[in-house]
């Protein structure tokens, strides 16, 4: 299969520096960051109002490589299980995928500047895309289990 | 920002073969589709049981480009808002993110095959990766509006 290129749309702004200070995942920890968006996409932005949870499309780019065997969220103490059952960092495509909730919309001097809860990216983490988190989309369906 | 490459895990195998066929939105639809995955990562579904809820993100491989305002859902008769408050194909990075549940894992000649429900991807769409959907992660909390 062909090889995908893509171009960030922005970057985390962070007081992380390094993935071990990073907690595991970001909802649990409530950790604030700032996304700051390449202002060529800036209209894209229209109707982001405070208080919207949204999915922010990262890349792990500090990432060592896939490993296809990972406790699940890096706790030694559960058995190993694949890496498409976890959502570890050392996957083959390194892409993590955050809730968080959206605080404040800024105009930064770089770009528009939004500013998260739940974003456990280090400083320069690559943001991919972002999008509204939509319930009768994003919530598993009561009634699927036929 | 510099581009980032990533590799296919593997590609969606579908009775839809155009973008027009596609229903907006899997999950509703309820449609029907199996990734084939790269060999290489077989194990790496390891723990993946039917009946699971998973992530897959996709690329919208068929996107004629970003478009920056959009109508949500496709809807004429909603007002057009920034692309990145919608579920657009157009986005700048063309990532698609659909919830489906897991129907069956088979090995093909081709690789694994994973046979899920709610994904309204066209034939050949490349998938980059498959994650556990995370209750405890993956919904707004509910505390959460402080």
């Amino acid at each position: 299969m062909d090889e995908v290129r893509l171009k960030p749309i922005g970057v985390v702004r962070s007081r992380l520096t390094a993935p071990g200070q990073a907690p595991h995942q970001g909802p649990e920890a409530g950790s604030r960051a700032v996304i700051e968006i390449d202002p060529q996409w800036a209209r894209g932005l229209t109707g982001l109002d405070p208080g919207r949870d949204l999915w922010v499309i990262c890349l792990f780019h500090l990432s060592p490589g896939p490993k296809l065997l990972a406790h699940p969220r890096g706790d030694q103490a559960r058995p190993p299980t694949g890496v498409f059952n976890t959502r570890s960092p050392r996957r083959p495509c390194p892409l993590a995928l955050t809730l968080v909730r959206l605080l404040a919309v800024e105009e930064g001097p770089g770009g528009p500047r939004l500013t998260v809860r739940g974003l456990e990216a280090v400083e320069g983490t690559p943001v991919l895309d972002i999008k509204p988190y939509v319930p009768g989309l994003d919530q598993p369906r009561k009634d699927d289990h036929a």
